[in-house]
This record gives structure tokens, sequence and C-alpha cells, in this order.
């Protein structure tokens, strides 16, 4: 007598067979009816006891909560939305839950009384279908790029430099924070730290997956990076993990198409693979939609929207083609935009990101040949000597999903601008390095990965597809 | 004409069809043969020119490391050692290599030579070899997992709690650390940094990964850990991946069949799937251990060894059957170990597990029910109440590859266990919080990633099987 899991019940024809289950109520009703999860699926297994058969004491104690272990006979389920139900012979208590205390109750809870209590917040179907699909999304990460003959590259976490640019970092050291080794002039002595010198949290793994391109063709990182802003929003983390694919020889139409293929191809694999999770979480947006004014609840279901990406091609848009239709649009000539588009060289905001994906093209857009002074000093500085080949991918709903570009490859083209950025050539000689020896175009992108959950689940905040989110103020768990 | 990658060219019957393929020199020879090499393997396509057809300055520039285009035609070699060549007919010159500079020679360099130029070290055969294992292992990591039914898990990296207590952390903050806000009583006012709380790095996402398991079964996380300890040995780094699958309801021993089944997976995965970078490693072993005396060179060959571990059940030892084994031991009773084993409750060292796998058993070993007071609050007591259900998977020339232990499920003892040791129970409220709401066996385990690496790679030193080590003075790139 195998135990088994409640998928693998759930999978398979009722042939009166023994089984064994173990998982935790649900709910238990009419003294009778056990609903059993085990996470193997957002299904229960419908447990039938006769009452009668069980002592009073041991009836009291299947709870909300409770851990048990049954074993029973698998038979064609009589009731309705099951096809198979255990018809229990043994029941055995393995962990009490105390009714009167247990935080997770069947009935709705609000998201931050759940944010709350993380770590029972899997115990409720809306969390767990979100984790197995963070999971799956995941997977199919690691499956495409192994498919498609990338390597997978661990960068650093502590790193020596601080010149990745992409935001505000966090200090790392092992000194004591109170009497921290000094230098004559009063500043830290950080060559007595661990490293021997200033450390901090990586923000991108990005420059030293460009080392790795350069030898080995096709590489990807995926790994936590971090922010220490103090952005207090719904899309924001101060630790998020990010995949950053970087290709040799590969320019950015092809990063383009890179990155395209690859949203299609993971989502893909959700909407084969996790069907139920999503039809669960399809429904819950819709519920949570219903209570929103008309005009706020989107115009297609989750799967739809999902469905929708992966059909269609992405809209590709020169930043000054962007600016062109932005600036005869009716919310700046009506000037409802926080931020009125006057001339070409404006940064866009999220507003204008929105207004171009939800309102104009109605679907995925990537925004390419961005203004070189509104982008990052390693970026390909075009022809024309004012933008560069930087591309962003804007999802709706979710606004910036990816942000790539292909790589400025001429060393002298490179040096200038970090001279004009005040970034030390020894601080990156390694990165200046590849320019030297055996220089090629070479691209890459970054996608959030939290981003493409909160797109795949339909959650509307960030501090929900991750486990144990890292926010200002809080660190908990 | 498609550009392909040298793989896919070498895997192919030459059929005289014109292609393109892009990547860097190895070596150009007789003016007349090229080495190219694109990362897609360890070998290289020849490239055979016409030395009259080309201006003698391109010729020059056909440096080792210079990144270079070429089109021809695929024609059946006639030289040994490969099955097709390709006869150029045009060559571009991508990016120069100065070879008066270029760090990387067509020579044998010193593995700390090319630690120092970590950047350029995956453009030599063994480097590129190894971090393509690294790359294939961590898939089949992946791999294995979804298999068998497991949720990726990504477990936080910033952490607020302490009480871990596998090692020494690095503090994360984003105060000024020259002048951080004080309280009255003159320690650092931490409310005032990002998280409201002092943070460190983790060393662990196991209790976390516990909170998982017990609400969606089956876990794993593959994730950077940290220790801040000053260890410089070939086998330590401050930063390093570790994988920690959770199992709700299986004990100790199903401990022991996941992870056997788990490492038998992995190595056959890469036996199937790295043919040519094993042979070349294994070669490349070979020819170091020619420089050692006899009786320091090992038995098996890379493949052979992994083969073996492949094919063979581990050992499975009590602790105090090894203590047994060990007090009688020629090197115990000749006074040649550095810690003589007098009585059971003795930590084992380093040269004790070594005598037991390389010299005793021969084989990997799962020692088993260790002493309770040298292992970690978490781990089940016994019925006899002097020994923990803990477990550690020791290697031939690696030592201990995987700790772990079916965890105390016991509310009572685990809090008796913490005040025993100092751990306030605010501290970990959520984790017994796991003990008091439908509690149940279950067991993990944590498997050191660079630990798998060296034992696959056959590598001395950790150092070279992470792109960029962290170690103590050390954090370039």
């Amino acid at each position: 007598m195998m135990t088994k899991t409640v998928a693998e019940l759930l999978s398979q024809d009722a042939t009166l067979q023994d089984v064994t289950i173990k998982g935790w109520v649900r709910t238990f009703r009419a003294n009778r009816f056990i609903a059993l999860n085990d996470g193997s699926t957002i299904n229960n297994i419908q447990c039938v006891l006769d009452f009668e058969n069980f002592e009073e004491a041991t009836l009291k104690r299947i709870t909300t909560g409770a851990a048990i272990r049954v074993t029973g006979e698998l038979v064609e389920s009589q009731g309705k939305g099951q096809s198979v139900e255990i018809q229990v012979k043994t029941l055995e208590i393995l962990g009490d839950s105390d009714p009167e205390t247990y935080p997770i109750q069947p009935k709705k809870h609000s998201f931050e009384f759940l944010r709350e209590n993380a770590h029972l917040r899997t115990r409720t179907n809306t969390f767990s279908a979100v984790m197995r699909l963070r999971s799956s999304l995941s997977f199919a990460v690691h499956k495409y790029f192994n498919d498609n003959g990338f390597y997978h590259m661990h960068t650093p976490i502590i790193t020596g430099s601080d010149a990745e640019g992409a935001g505000e970092m966090f200090r790392v050291s092992a000194l004591d924070p109170k009497k921290p080794p000094l230098n004559e002039d009063g500043t830290i002595n950080y060559k007595e730290d661990f490293f021997g010198k200033e450390t901090n949290l990586t923000v991108s793994g990005q420059l030293e997956a460009e080392t790795y391109a350069m030898s080995l063709g096709k590489v990807y990182t995926f790994g936590p990076t971090f922010r220490a802003e103090n952005s207090n929003t719904s899309r924001h983390l101060a630790e998020f993990w990010m995949i950053e694919p970087e290709v040799a020889f590969m320019d950015l139409a092809g990063n383009m198409d890179l990155a395209e293929d690859f949203m299609k191809s993971v989502l893909s694999y959700v909407l084969e693979n996790n069907k139920e999770d999503l039809e669960f979480l399809e429904k819950r947006l819709l519920d949570e939609e219903k209570t929103k004014p008309q005009n706020e609840r989107s115009e297609m279901s989750l799967i739809e929207k999902i469905k929708f990406v992966v059909d269609n091609n992405f809209k590709r848009v020169s930043y000054t083609e962007a600016i062109d239709i932005l600036r005869n649009s009716k919310p700046n000539k009506k000037k409802k935009f926080n931020y009125i588009i006057k001339e070409w060289g404006a940064d866009l905001q999220s507003e204008h990101e929105r207004f171009l994906v939800e309102k104009h093209f109605k679907c995925p857009v990537i925004l390419f040949d961005y203004p070189a002074n509104i982008k990052a000093f390693y970026m390909r500085l075009n022809e024309d000597g004012k933008t560069v080949r930087a591309m962003d991918i804007l999802f709706p709903g979710i606004g910036e999903m990816v942000g790539g570009s292909q790589r400025e490859e001429r060393l002298e083209v490179l040096k200038e601008k970090m001279k004009a950025l005040d970034i030390p050539e020894e601080e990156l000689w390694w990165y200046l390095d590849l320019r030297k020896y055996g220089t090629a175009v070479h691209s890459g992108f970054g996608l959030g990965f939290e981003r493409l959950v909160m797109f795949t689940t339909g959650m509307g905040n960030i501090r929900d597809v991750i486990p144990y989110p890292r926010t200002p103020q809080n660190a908990e768990f």
C-alpha cells in the first residue's frame, strides 16, 4: 500500500484500491467529509468517513490545518466536483491545529493579513497556486535556455564594484559596526574588512555575464539582485530575482527576437503545465475585479491575456516614434499626463508607457533606440551619435518587464563614455579587457522575475508573488 | 547561409555546404590552419585558408584571442582529429587581440594566474569545460526536482534572523557606516536602517523551506548562501550556492533515499550529456596526477569515479558504528590521526571522514544518528535521548557533500532545545508555528553545489569551480 499524493490519486481511475494519503485538513463538514490537501495540486481529495467508526475524541481533532494520515479505498465519488474520493478505513492525527488560534481559517483573509502570516499563506488556495506557478515559471526559464544552448552562470552576489550604476546598493561588511577600524584621516579602513575592500550587494550580473558570453557564447544568469531604494510601491522589492541572458555576436534585433521568443516559450509552458492553478487564479481575479468600477476592469481574462502574448507579435517601436505618438495623444494635449511630453529626449514615465501599451497599441511593445543620455554607459551608441541600441519591453498592467541593449563593443567609445560619467577605468579594468581582446557585437537583457510572476498570476502586489518579500522596514521571517 | 555554432557544425556530415561561423581564434599555424572556438563545445573547428587569397595585414591580425567571422565550405577534413573542416572563402576580423599583451597564450597557465584573470579564464579548455559542466549540473538539479514533483522556492537572501546557527554572518546595512544613528545607550539604532532592524546575509534557506514543505509538500531551494568565516582553504568560499530540498511526511530513511537517488540522477545526467568535457577533464586530471607520488594518485579515473557513485549503493553507517571502526583503526592505534578517537561523542574531523570513505569503505558513506550535542537544534531527537536523526554524506576526495536531518516536529521538545541554547522563541515564532498547527514528520538536506562541481570535474580548488570566487581578502570582478 503506497503513499500517494492527492494529484496522483485525482488523476487516476477509481479502481477500489487500498490507498494511504497524508495531508492537511482544509475543511471537515457534517462529521463526514474531509477536504484534504497536500500541496501537490490546488484540488483537495474528499475523504468520507462513517463517524460511528471513530472515537468522538478523534473526530474533534479533525480541524482546519491539522495534519492527518488516512487509509481507505479509492472509489468513484458520489458527490459533484470530483471523480474519486476515499472511503476512510483508518485515520491518524499527526499534528493538531487548534481552531481557536489557527490563523488560516476557511474564509477569505485579506492579503495584508496573509503577508503578516507569510509562513502559513501557502496553505491557502491563492498562494499555493501562485507559488506553484512561480516554480513552474522558474523551471520553464531554465528549460528554455538549456534547450537553446545557453549556459547557466552564477554571477557574484557580493561585489567589490559600485560601477554597475543600476541603483542604490546595500553595504556588506563583517566589521564591528560600533567600532570600525579607521584610517588616519578618519575614514573607515576597509582593508581590515573581510574582503579587504568596501563591498556591496549586486544590482545586476550583467557585466560579469558579458565576460562569459565573450568566451562561452550564450549564457544567462538567474539570481537575486538588490536595490537599497526607499520605494514602498506595489511594484518594487529591495530583493528580487533577475534573469539576464547575454549572447556574443548578437545585435539589438537579435536581442528583441530572443526576448520575445523567450517570453512566449515560458508562458506557453505554464499554459500547458499549470492549467488548474491558472483557472483558479483567473476566477479569483474576476471576483476581485467585480468590486471595481467597470472602466478599471480588464478587457481580457487572465488566461486570455497570457494567450494573447503567446499568439501575437510584440509591436516594435522606436523611441522617436513613441515620442511622436505621445506628443499627439489626447492625454498629452489635454494635459492629463502628470509629465507632459514636450520634446524628444524626455524620459518616459510609467503613465506614458501604460498609455502606449494599454491604450494605443493594446499589446506588448518593444521600445528601442533611446536617447543616450537617459540610458546606461555600456549601451552601444548608434551612428547618429545621440541614441543607443537600448530596448525596453512593456507589458499591459505591468509596465517594464524587460530592459536590454546591444553593448558598446568599441574600446575607445566605451572609455570616453566612462570618462564623461566619472567611472574610473581601474574599477572596470576587466570589463574593458573584453574590448581589448577579441571584442565583438554582443547583447543581452534583464527580466525581473517577479514582474513575470505578477503578469502570469494576475496578482497586483509584488509582495504576493515572492515567498518572503524584503521591502523598506520589513525583513520578517 | 545561416550562422551556426561549432558544436552544430562538428556534429553534422560534410555536405559541401556554405557556412558562416563566428568565434575566437585559439591558434593559427603555418599561415593556414585556424583553430576556432565559440564556447559551444570543447572542440575547435579547423578553418583552412589559402594565404595567397588574403592580405598580409589581415593574416597578421589572426592572433590567439581575436574574434573573427569566417565564411566558407564545410568539407571532410584531410587532417587527423576532426571529421570536418571549413575551407575559408572570406574572413573578417571582428576584434583584434594583441599577442604582446593578451594574457591567455596558447600554453599552460597556472590556475593561480588564471584566477587573477578570471574574466578570461573560460577562454581556456579547462575552465570552459568546468563551467559547461557546472551549468549542466545546475540544470540536472532543476530537472530532477521538477520531474519528481518538487516546487522550486526562492528563500530570502537578506535575513532578519541570526538564529540559523550555521555560521558567522555578514551584516547588510544601508546606514552611513561612519556616522550610524545611535540609541541613548550608545548602541546603533537599527530602527533607522533600511529594514528597521539588524539584517544579515543568509547562511541557509532551510527554516523558510520548512514553512513551504509544510503546505506544498515537496520543495527545494537553490540559492547563494554566505559564511563570514576566515577559512582560507581550497574547500571553503564566503559565498557559495546551496541546494536544499525539504519534504513533508518524510523520515530520515526517506531522506537518505532521496539524497542518494538525487546524486545518482544528477551525475547520470552529466555522464550522458557532457561526455567530451568529462573526457577532457579526465585527461587533465591524469596529467596532473602524473606529477604526484604514486600513493597520492587516484585509483580510479574521473569518469570511473562518477560511474562508481552512480552504480553502487552508498554505505549507510551509524555514528556509533563509525566510532567503533575508527577507534579500532590502524591510524588511531598508531596515533597517526591528529585527533585520536577515544570515546563516543567525539566530533569527527576531516581526517576521520576521509579514512572511513577512502580507506575503509571505499565508497560514498552516509553517516547517521549523531550525538545530539554536536548537531543543530532543529534535528529530531531519537528515542535514546542522546542522538539525533542527522545524516552526513561523505564523498571520496571531497569529504562532506551533504548534511541533512529529520526535523524535530514536537513543539515541546523543540522549545526545550531552543531554551537550552538561548535561542529566543520570539526570534523563531513562525518556525514554532509549524509545530503548533498541523505538525508532521519532515526532513531535508543541504548540498553545497560547488563541492558537487569539484567532484564531477576533478578540480582540486573550490575557487576554480565558481565564476568569481569570494574568499577572505578577495572580491575582485
